[in-house]
């Protein structure tokens, strides 16, 4: 089996990519972890990403404006990122839309958006 | 950059998408939550989805009929869902296939299956 | 709703398939699986895979020469599998790409490449 003759070049060329990605819990060093992977994303010369986060189940938690991660929230929304909360979660978390951090898009369940986007051409990753 | 231009719409239209959830995990809060996120994507009203879920590795023991979480499985199963037990998980546990909740579905690998389902356009859901 | 009519045949037919695989945590347990799922897949007699293995965050630690999985890794590397570790990752971690198994691949960003890769057409698979 020749190594992986379906591998794009390197160069992700001037086309724009979908990326997804999948923030389904609450342990904040978790949280930071995927935030980060999303800015080093964002830095990648070798292609042009726009990207949306997902966050479900206990993901929720990182989006709240009392969170430790709210300031990576508002950095990659003002960045044009697409952060999402399910809306399920929050009710499931006793959370309201407003103590989301600003911008933060809620959808009517994470799994139906994570669908959706992935049908519509988007990479999914799950960090 | 702008905010995810090549976000599909809100509305699902009519098109039935597919959707493709892993289980690779054990822990029985763990396998409570990823059937409770198939029984939301079910009861999402902006999208139809056909779901095949798919366990492996400590994800199988969620699909036995002593499991504490038979009674969702069995659920899902009567609303159509594929529910899928990896074999060579099923080896590895020391499982027979009669052991687990009537209609779920034997594949000889769970990677083979994840594989061929999103060749064939199904989104793929790690919970 | 019937039962997932998307779903592929059984039998794969003669084309060849891509799946990315994405190795994002440095426990060695965890590492272990996710290799093991990898020799699972090229073992699957239901369909012909090109497989890739991309390694971030603590999941670099898997491809040192000193770890415990280097054997598996050498052997995914002489059976083909595009092994890759991410640059930010190996940055982190404080580690010489030359500490890295024969064959690994350095990647400007895991979360490029998988982006890159499904957009060609790859399957993503999170074990």
């Amino acid at each position: 089996m020749p190594a992986n003759p379906t591998a794009p070049a390197t160069d992700g060329g001037t086309e724009t990519l979908g990326t997804i990605v999948h923030v389904p819990e609450g342990d904040s060093t978790y949280g930071k972890r995927a935030f980060r992977n999303v800015e080093n994303l964002l830095a990648d010369e070798t292609l042009t990403s726009d990207v949306t986060v997902v966050c479900n189940g206990g993901g929720v938690d990182h989006l709240l404006r009392s969170a430790p991660t709210a300031t990576s929230v508002r950095t990659l929304v003002e960045r044009g990122v697409d952060v999402c909360a399910c809306r399920n979660s929050l009710d499931s978390g006793g959370y309201d839309a407003d103590e989301l951090v600003d911008g933060v898009r809620v959808v009517p369940t994470a799994m139906g958006e994570l669908t959706k986007q992935q049908a519509s051409g988007s990479a999914y990753v799950r960090p």
